[in-house]
């Protein structure tokens, strides 16, 4: 099924996720596992919650781009990184950038929200837009830029780097559940590219062997399910109508990604929109944490997904980066229900 | 100013918190300090959130009521606990009770929001409804119901191991400043009858004394700003209209909790429920967490207040249960102003 059960080397190594660790300690937040007795009636089992909404920037990424850019040798930061994101990658590369006192650049599609584009300017980074109408190639723009300044471009999951960064929530997820008397659980992790599934799964892999990461996507956007049928990497149909899950629509499993993923994961799971906001509504009234579309799906699968049947499952609230218009629209509507 | 000045032994001490830390521990939450560079820029100095909204029943009022029942004998505790409240202390002495096996009743106003009435009750209580415009006194109502089963009455703030168990707040704070490098700052905290203010005014006072509370009430509801001017307990007018800090409209400073508190604080601030709504609005935007308005004040005066000029300030989100459609109003108007 994958390059691992060839023998081939994965990008990460649960070593490169612990030398990771190393480097964020003190840096990134350590975020709680929470727990609430009217979820665990809800859903009929034990949920915990790992909120990385609460994680720096908003979302896990700041994680794995600090783990990538503390990774460089001090002269090649010096230089510079550059990213395409439009979203929390954006936020996470820039403010690891910002503290780091390394120019970022962060190619930007020009019809992004305009909170993103002034949040990621405001964290210190230059912001390039691009006509994503137009046809201009953001990879060849920033080919240009990269090479006429030295700039390292840092993926957003096909990165070793990035995907070590993204593991150490595993390991916290690994030590808290282990205090929370947590025997064995399925984790539920939004998955888009699978840089922070993939980090977790080599994380819980070594560390604790009875969790195990089940990723969730938005239906439609079910690649990591799609592929996981197959055998193999099998992309989203060109034309798929887009998500309110905006964070973790991306059209395949990554090169990288995959080998680690798919020996370790169990069968991914599809979340559609309303349930998502209903999980949205519960994570507000419930926990007290705000989660954006794509960061809620984990939870929302822990809640109302019939697929799931383990007792004790752990999901990973991946963001919070959510319009406030959207947001309000969640609570309203589905507060009740929760 | 106070009955410390004159040498009268206080409600509580930082050994009755130390002791009833050892009772909370592995049981509540150590809930985070967070951070935002945005919220920082936004005050012009630093500020960090202690965020208990995130603790078990969504606000800090669990710790006082876990405290409290755990100082029981085993045998008053077994018949049983009652309160009077409409919010916080409710849900937070009916899921200690729950957890604890002993019965909870809590008197509650007929026309106490339904949901609040509903949590309640789902975290095992027994509800008394009480006729709050038909001049039926809970009080006598309450004491029959404990006269009748032997119940022990907690009192929301004016009772030595509630105050206590609100302190260890305060050793959190004490502890995570530390680690955050803060020498000294300001702690801003959301206070009614002031068991959280004084029990955290004692927890600084015996391991941070650098760090100083600094009381913040609703404006009309600032009866510790109109005390402190006074050098004694002042009420509140009858008449004063209500707020929506509902969670910390009392009368009156507390007869042990203001001798605790007086001369340990900071002139006390006052806040304007728009101001309150602002501050909702940043924690969504910034810190992804839900504060209710009268949660919210604390962090309204870290970043609105010109009357505060520290450096460095520490505010405590009190409380993050809020009404949805109060918190969409929230969010939609002032999310662009922060």
């Amino acid at each position: 099924m994958s390059a691992d059960h060839l023998g081939d080397v994965l990008a990460a190594s649960i070593d490169d996720i612990r030398a990771a660790a190393g480097r964020l300690a003190g840096v990134a937040r350590v975020t709680p596992l929470l727990e609430s007795p009217f979820l665990n009636r809800l859903a009929g089992r034990r949920v915990l919650v790992k909120a990385e909404c609460l994680q720096l920037t908003g979302s896990f990424k700041f994680r794995g781009a600090w783990s990538a850019l503390t990774a460089l040798d001090a002269e090649t930061r010096a230089r510079g990184v550059i990213g395409y994101s439009s979203g929390n990658h954006a936020q996470g590369l820039a403010h690891a950038a910002e503290r780091l006192g390394a120019p970022g650049v962060i190619i930007m599609p020009a019809d992004a929200p305009a909170l993103k584009i002034a949040n990621t300017r405001a964290h210190g980074a230059e912001v390039v837009l691009y006509d994503r109408a137009g046809g201009e190639s953001r990879e060849a723009q920033g080919r240009a830029l990269a090479e006429e300044r030295g700039l390292t471009l840092i993926k957003p999951y096909d990165e070793p780097m990035v995907i070590a960064g993204q593991g150490t929530t595993g390991l916290e997820i690994a030590r808290q559940a282990g205090e929370a008397g947590v025997a064995d659980a399925e984790v539920l992790v939004c998955t888009g590219g699978g840089g922070l599934s993939a980090g977790i799964s080599l994380a819980l892999e070594a560390e604790a062997p009875s969790l195990r990461v089940r990723p969730v996507e938005p239906v439609g956007w079910d690649d990591w399910r799609m592929s996981h049928a197959a055998g193999r990497i099998v992309p989203v149909p060109a034309g798929t109508p887009a998500s309110i899950c905006d964070a973790i629509i991306t059209p395949a499993p990554g090169q990288l990604t995959w080998p680690i993923l798919a020996p370790r994961m169990a069968p991914p799971l599809a979340i559609d929109d309303d349930t998502a906001m209903r999980a949205m509504a519960a994570a507000f009234k419930r926990l007290k944490i705000v989660a954006e579309p794509g960061g809620a799906i984990g939870l929302a699968a822990a809640l109302f997904s019939e697929a799931v049947d383990a007792d004790t499952v752990i999901a990973v609230v991946t963001g919070g980066n959510v319009d406030p218009a959207l947001f309000a629209d969640a609570v309203t509507r589905f507060s009740d229900a929760v």
